[in-house]
């Protein structure tokens, strides 16, 4: 399963938590996206298409998994797990418009463009950054105030110019532009890495670890961070699009720097080896708490979709 | 000036206190927005076109005058000044593109779409979005949490599918289905109504005023928010393109219903008279302090562009 050797959980186990929260995910999403009975109805039923049954919850598990460590509410978990999921699907509903990646088919449904139209993705997407962040500032969230801001500072910043969009904007410049691998690492951090970041900062946030005592879970983040999107590439040149729910082979095609471009298939999948036996040896000073954090990080790259 | 015989300031008042806003409005968005030496300096700079150097600055102005109520610290009501504008041209980035209103020109300049590309546009607007909040929870605007979390939270429904961005999805209805007066009047308090709304409520936010005791307020910003809308669409119909900065009559021409459409033009200008008159009376427990607001009220309708 992977490297670590005390690792117990298993991937039943594993298949278990991600169930759950994806069932609590949706069911949040469900109740919170109530649909008006006036003109804005078609904006929410297509905040509903994007947001609701489908997808891995990648993030929200992660949540979950890193506020396990410190024994935060699990509601309050999973209120934060809803607020990164609106970030995550806002930015899959923009990246798949035609100006952008230009994708008909995302978790094996048409694209929100798709399946409604060009404006209504862009107020969709709009809406769901909107309701990450009213979502984090409710009391409903965390009772204390200090937590719940310090929550949208940190996913602000990892949503915006400085990391996840940022980087969306590099990711565009790769088109046209030959980047290196540190450029190509520097892209990733900030295109995936800082979301992923924020879901292990969140669980530190409400757990009430002071940013200094931090730094492992800033290095299993960033770890776990880099192989995702190099199997993310691998799955580019070797999945199968019916299996993985989109389309495959774009970046080979656009002539995009990846990791498997820069290093070739076996050093990539040797790469994503190297950073989860790291990623795990982070968290070596946690005992079973840490344990769904450590089939998560093998699980990144054995995932076939 | 207007209808109230209490105004003290003048129209010179007025103008000094939109310059001044709109001085360091700028002068923030420029030190926010250093542009990174990477392949996002293109994310910068389109969100510097679209940010800097243009508009009214309508909502920091009625963000400033809330204030001003309250002797809330200066610095304090332009950070959250600072944050509406985020909004405010987020919308319009998205709103000028193609797939939504398809604008060329914005406060006399191309639109981000036109100066850059599209997926710029999508970004930079997506950016600013996340930047807002981000403003909101640094403690450099308030020291309070609690004051920070409120405006975090009002901000975000005001600017979500309940608020601007639903009023949004409704007036893209409006080009399809043909609205009743209650209809577009609910349409506009959401789509320019809500962020008008947070204005004045951030103020009784940094006021400690409690929610209970915003009742007049409220009031005077829905009614300078319809004011405000119904001129809007008086300049599409009278208003000359090239004083105003961008596109008119667009509205006819999509054949959409405004308040113009459906009262006529002498009754859309007589609704707009009473409005500022209920707005300045709203106001009337105030003294000078509110001199600010009762001009700006006046001037709502009387602009030019």
């Amino acid at each position: 399963m992977s490297a670590d050797g005390d690792v117990t959980t298993t991937p039943v186990a594993l298949q278990d938590a991600m169930r759950q929260v994806a069932t609590e995910i949706d069911r949040h999403f469900d109740l919170l996206l109530e649909v008006p009975d006036d003109a804005r109805g078609r904006l929410y039923d297509a905040m509903r298409h994007a947001a609701i049954g489908g997808g891995k919850r990648l993030r929200p598990l992660l949540v979950c998994a890193a506020c396990d460590l410190f024994h935060v509410d699990r509601q309050a978990a999973l209120r934060v797990a809803l607020a990164i999921e609106c970030i995550h699907v806002y930015s899959l509903v923009h990246d798949d418009m035609p100006c952008m990646d230009d994708d008909d088919l995302r978790r094996g449904k048409p694209t929100v463009h798709k399946a409604y139209d060009e404006a209504t993705a862009v107020l969709a997407g709009d809406s769901l950054q909107s309701l990450a962040f009213e979502i984090l500032a409710d009391e409903a969230t965390h009772p204390d105030p200090f937590v719940r801001i310090e929550l949208v500072a940190e996913l602000a910043r990892a949503a915006g110019p400085a990391g996840m969009a940022g980087g969306q904007m590099m990711d565009l410049a790769a088109e046209t532009q030959a980047f290196d691998l540190p450029t190509v690492t520097r892209l990733q951090q900030l295109k995936t890495g800082a979301l992923i970041g924020f879901c292990l900062e969140a669980g530190a946030i409400m757990g009430h670890v002071p940013p200094e005592g931090r730094g492992r879970l800033r290095g299993y983040a960033r770890d776990i961070g880099l192989a995702f999107q190099i199997a993310d590439d691998l799955l580019d040149v070797e999945g199968d699009a019916a299996a993985i729910g989109k389309a495959v082979g774009k970046d080979a095609a656009a002539g995009k720097a990846t990791f498997v471009s820069l290093l070739g298939r076996e050093r990539a999948h040797q790469q994503a080896d190297m950073l989860v036996g790291q990623a795990i040896a982070h968290l070596s000073s946690y005992g079973a708490e840490a344990d769904l954090l450590r089939v998560i990080a093998g699980y990144i790259i054995e995932r076939d979709r």
